[in-house]
């Protein structure tokens, strides 16, 4: 049997009605997150050169791109808000397999629902079963994939928004299998280029590319039938290990999508416990940047793996730099945007704090637990940890966080009581009768100076 | 050191008049052998249903789509350039990498030179370095990355026409290092897509998304600096085993375009041998089909490996089929484009004779050579042996072979007359002010029925 075969078959012919209720709202959530996320990144100078760069070669404006005023053709709309919504390292992950899941599947379906009527049902439908069509062969293949060096969000995330698209453009089962198998054949995203503006390239060529292998697909372009498992397929070219047992079991029933979750942080996500303890230690004992002397963490052996950098002058590095998010946490209480910009990874007393820094890895600590000391100058010694980082699959934010979360974001593209407009259409996105009003909504009335 | 910044720093800094001379005729001689595929696969159902997908996409229609009527923008017409030129299987081979290697460079070169006025001496320079990028990264590479079922064809071929559109637009070193980190976060291709219309689609992605590699780089669109040579870059995360040392050695003087090769059957290169052998079978004996009882072929073993497919039914099996080869050169003592159309494959005659086809792997011949025995109706026995494998490195197609190739192959798209003026354009193409002279000459007065 045939795993791409099987994925195209209950991607063509799954039912709303069948999804249960919960998987539904969780939808609901990962798209307001998603919105947050992709409308903070719209005014990245990342998006800003993509726009100027292939504006040129755009066909028809038929599509808003999310939080701008410029126009594209659909295919580099999804590319320009999937940059958007990775360029600040601030969208959703799911920890069984380190996917950012949102941004390939949703930068490509609002893009195709701006340029066509598409229901806000058929939209979260076409969401889940592209979440669900990337998660699997994500978790086919994870984790030798991610650890030789894939980024995951690119090379899977192309599975589902061709499968996403596929599904709202009413592909046949045997389409659905070309445009799965011409996803498999430019599934591309190398971590290699991790600090750079390639990293949200990548979902955003996997939006652009997944769309047009449905198109393809639909036009009768044909792929190899065994694009996933095939001997020169996917998962046997790209990974050292895999089980393709995880691309069909459970399938209809177990949807990932409920093991999604949101980041409070715009960072690495390694780093959140470590920034969590920091923040109530700032708040709890009122702490004033010069009142700090030491700050030892301990934390889990991977951090240090992912994120020891500490000399940095760039707020993208800051990103990756847990001693960046404990001094920021400590010097100002919160890790919003505004604490991973050049200028707070500048900011004296910011600087400061991150030097007094040390940290340790602990074998018995897991990636969603630290434990953080400081010294104080008065002699004190002031302690905090976490057990369950905020955030993660057993402490979510909830739909109010998810709110705050998207009000701080949304204002960096868009006045207030607009980014409020967008934000009740995001809640209510399944009763909307044409998404275009809420992809309309994202645009700004006037163009930034 | 930096093998993505040496290479970098050659492609930008090269000058024409250090490429010897005869260099510069093996690029014109890839151009000729390359124009004559394109102009053959122009009309094939591929490249119908890839522009009748795409071109609602497609941005202002600057650019010419080899042999065809439709304009496109360069990157779409990057695209379809580089499925017409691939998909007869029919285009040119360094038999060192099995890189088909003018395709993914040419395919975006024509396209930028028809919406851009370029001089044919800046096109073959750029074509020659772009044909070096590409080989070298390749030749690092293979084979543990061609044999794990990449199609090397698309992911080295991005490289190469990331350095050729680069050189053109002048991009600076740093510029180049961008251009080829997005290349290397792109390169894909799956050879389980064999068989289909993906495959020729690969080196058509490599071409478009390498051209838009350099514009996004020229730009300011950042990549990782280490795209080939990284940790995470394309050499450590795409292949088992590579050589890094390979990028660089000889830049400059040792040049990949020196060992390209020409097809003269448009199939698999292996079953070439075989193929010249019945071929001279027919014609020294004057073969009719009723005459052949029994044909006994002595093969590398690689060829029943690749090439092993008896019970046939379509021309693009043909292609990869040794006993329809065989079957094709005794019964029509031919093996051109009409010989692998589906019509041949099912032609009683040849079927017959393919039938009656038997083959040995024999480990003492090289995959340059073949045995073939026939036994005939008289009760004769007639033999051929080929050392040598016409096309092949030590036994190129001449000139004037190429010039019959052409001919042969562009009047699929193009009447003589306006074929003969697009291979005279060709052969003088470093002489012409504008290369638009060229790919203008391509395009059909009228649209095909």
């Amino acid at each position: 049997m045939s795993e791409t075969r099987t994925l195209a078959s209950y991607v063509v012919s799954a039912r709303y009605d069948d999804i249960p209720q919960d998987v539904r709202h969780e939808a609901a959530r990962s798209l307001v997150n998603y919105m947050a996320v992709a409308l903070a990144g719209s005014v990245d100078p990342a998006v800003d050169i993509a726009i100027r760069a292939l504006a040129p070669f755009s066909g028809k404006p038929t599509a808003a791109v999310l939080g701008r005023v410029e126009r594209l053709d659909p295919l580099h709309a999804s590319l320009m808000n999937g940059i958007s919504s990775h360029v600040d390292d601030f969208d959703d992950t799911t920890p069984q397999n380190y996917i950012h899941p949102t941004s390939p599947v949703a930068s490509a379906l609002f893009a195709y629902a701006s340029a066509n009527q598409v229901t806000g049902r058929d939209l979260v439908q076409a969401f889940i079963l592209g979440f669900e069509a990337e998660s699997r062969v994500g978790n086919a293949v994870y984790p030798a994939h991610y650890d030789v060096g894939w980024h995951i969000t690119g090379t899977a995330g192309i599975f589902g928004a061709a499968a996403a698209i596929g599904r709202l453009r009413g592909l046949t089962e045997q389409q659905m299998v070309w445009a799965l198998g011409l996803a498999a054949t430019q599934a591309a995203g190398l971590r290699e280029m991790f600090g750079s503006m390639g990293k949200a390239f990548h979902p955003g060529r996997a939006a652009q590319n997944g769309y047009a292998s449905a198109i393809l697909a639909e036009n009768g372009f044909t792929a190899g039938e065994r694009g996933i498992e095939g001997p020169r397929g996917f998962a046997a070219v790209q990974s050292a290990k895999y089980d393709l047992a995880k691309v069909a079991d459970g399938l209809g029933s177990d949807f990932n999508l409920r093991r999604n979750t949101y980041k409070p942080y715009p960072c690495g996500i390694v780093n959140h416990p470590t920034i969590e303890s920091c923040i109530e230690l700032h708040h709890t004992h009122h702490l004033q940047p010069t009142d700090i002397v030491a700050v030892r963490l301990r934390v889990a052996p991977l951090v240090l793996d992912l994120c020891n950098q500490q000399n940095i002058t760039r707020g993208l590095q800051g990103k990756f730099s847990v001693y960046h998010g404990a001094a920021v946490g400590l010097v100002r209480g919160k890790a919003g945007l505004d604490e991973y910009t050049d200028a707070a990874v500048n900011d004296p007393d910011v600087k400061r704090v991150r030097e007094h820094v040390t940290a340790t890895g602990d074998p018995t600590l897991t990636e969603d637990q630290a434990e953080v000391e400081v010294a104080l100058a008065d002699g004190r010694r002031v302690t905090w940890s976490v057990e369950q980082s905020l955030g993660n699959v057993h402490r979510p934010l909830s739909d109010r966080q998810l709110d705050e979360k998207f009000r701080s974001s949304a204002v960096r593209a868009l006045p207030p009581e607009a980014a409020d407009i967008v934000l009740d259409r995001c809640w209510r996105i399944a009763d909307l009768d044409d998404v275009s009003v809420l992809v309309d909504a994202t645009v700004p009335a006037v163009e930034r100076a």
